[in-house]
């Protein structure tokens, strides 16, 4: 028969609300005393039934995480923290792809109230008035990740209008005077809005001239919409020195069309990106980039998540991650002859 | 007061074995019996307890898939297909990081245990006699995915040993003769030796020559292994006209390698690599590689997992998936001059 909590109790001579507390990660005991529970629950081959204990505590020990594509590099990587993070609380994470799907969005969320799961991490995507209304149903706590919303969510993200911003300051600073930008959407509130108005901001901070001629907008961020933007822009603004493009995989697909035109790159055109995937480093030549700290990003938000459903804190806070430029060969410095 | 499954019953005047089984996703019953059944659901604000059904069903409706790396290009598209083929069966997927790490997995496997999953996806690694004995325990179905093992445990993966060949074969085709391979680990059952075999045998059969001068083996398959392994290997065979790699994360490090040394590609060496991520067609130049239907491969594992769970099939068959030669610019027809 297998071993219950009471038998582990009597053998390390414990109470059973301190085996519990010890087996739900809880706070409250001695280094002593988890050492000799976890003799014990060694000793006697001990497996907690996570179900029957989901009964009891009201906990299942698992989050949800919704992404808007589960493929995507910066998906895979924010997806690592947060597993990490949630391995590190003794909980496991329920992976949801939501392929950008309103109606799949809402279905998950569905899913996971069904499993009562104890958390929500919610990423890269607007949260909608639907969404919001089920996370309320749900009285769960909700950590948003590489993105914000209009509804008071805590959130852990990098200040897009500061990168873009920096970003355009840095290739003023390398001596680059007309400047174009592949941008993102004007509907997307987080991504594109910011970036594009941190890269008008700092051209007219240092006196440059802004037209809508040096931009394109883009409805997403992916290799594609760059190579195709960069022609585009090129036809605008002919005597362009240097790009800034809204997301690595824009300015990679910048890089491949500049291939094709026969642009050396940076000899005749710089290129800096946005976000520091992992194939900022392996494209020729490697791109200069604004650098998100993806990873520790998404190890951040399941941290605040795993505190809140513990509740060690009531109220998170939303945090601003630090973001730095990354510099590669994919920038000419016009000041060195 | 939360409406039960009785209430359900009751007003769509259906029994309770029924509402079940549409909850559940199993058959037996007619289209018309399932929309009263979902009207009725709807109209009542039914909400199924997903613990509460797991104690009576002993079915969780939850998987549990295991990768050695969650970032890995391979691992995300591998993923999104699973996660495609679980949702469409009903069933949730907990994602497990392994880093390859033996400890980790172990732990790892026992969190799915005392989870209670009712089924496992074991991807990209070799399966190890201790996780067999957890497999056992489990008494759950495992599917693996892009692996295979000495157990009999059903796999969907590509022939390793046909996709190496045909890619040297495509190269010999193309007019080259001094052809060297950057290849993978000899400990590796699944993506090295095969792969290396499969190299060799090609050469062999098309009346080349083969010595060990023409092969770098590597602990993994990765950017920088392949970045690494370019120069060994054309200090061993200064005319080399084309490489095999084992990877296309390796491909893509021969090329950055190249760059670097001033060797033009295709021109000079034309390069091949193996597995077509998303990143073969965004380097510079377009890498020609050896497809592997990464989205399939996950989808199908996940879809036959899905069967052995509901108990449609006892046994299932390993599938080898088709795999094609992608062309595009990294090779040079040494024919055409």
């Amino acid at each position: 028969m297998n071993p219950t909590i009471k038998d582990v109790a009597k053998y390390a001579n414990v109470s059973i609300a301190t085996v519990s507390r010890i087996v739900n990660g809880l706070p409250g005991y001695t280094e002593d005393t988890k050492k000799k529970v976890q003799e014990a629950i060694e000793a006697l081959g001990y497996q907690p039934n996570a179900i029957a204990r989901g009964l009891i505590n009201k906990r299942t020990q698992t989050i949800g995480v919704l992404f808007p594509e589960v493929s995507g590099m910066l998906s895979s990587e924010v997806l690592e923290g947060v597993e990490n993070a949630a391995h590190d609380g003794g909980f496991s994470v329920i992976v949801c792809n939501t392929t950008s799907s309103g109606k799949r969005t809402v279905k998950y969320l569905r899913l996971l109230q069904e499993k009562r799961v104890d958390g929500i991490i919610f990423a890269s995507e607007n949260v909608k008035e639907e969404y919001y209304k089920i996370f309320q149903e749900m009285q769960v706590p909700v950590v948003l990740v590489s993105t914000a919303s209009q509804f008071n969510l805590p959130f852990v993200r990098v200040d897009d209008y500061e990168g873009a911003f920096r970003a355009t300051e840095y290739l003023i600073q390398k001596g680059h005077k007309q400047i174009g930008m592949i941008g993102g959407s004007f509907e997307d509130p987080i991504a594109g809005v910011p970036r594009m108005k941190g890269f008008q901001d700092a051209l007219e901070k240092h006196g440059l001239d802004f037209t809508d001629q040096q931009m394109t907008s883009n409805e997403g961020y992916r290799f594609q919409n760059g190579k195709e933007s960069l022609p585009l822009l090129l036809d605008k603004l002919p005597l362009m020195t240097a790009v800034f493009a809204a997301s690595d995989e824009m300015a990679i697909g910048a890089m491949a069309a500049a291939h094709q035109l026969g642009i050396r790159v940076p000899e005749e055109l710089s290129i800096i990106g946005y976000d520091n995937l992992k194939i900022a480093e392996m494209c020729y030549p490697a791109l200069t980039t604004v650098s998100q700290p993806l990873k520790e990003m998404g190890q951040s938000a399941g941290e605040i998540l795993v505190k809140l459903i513990k509740g060690k804190e009531k109220e998170a806070e939303s945090r601003y991650m630090p973001f730095t430029i990354v510099e590669r060969q994919s920038v000419r410095d016009l000041r060195k002859k």
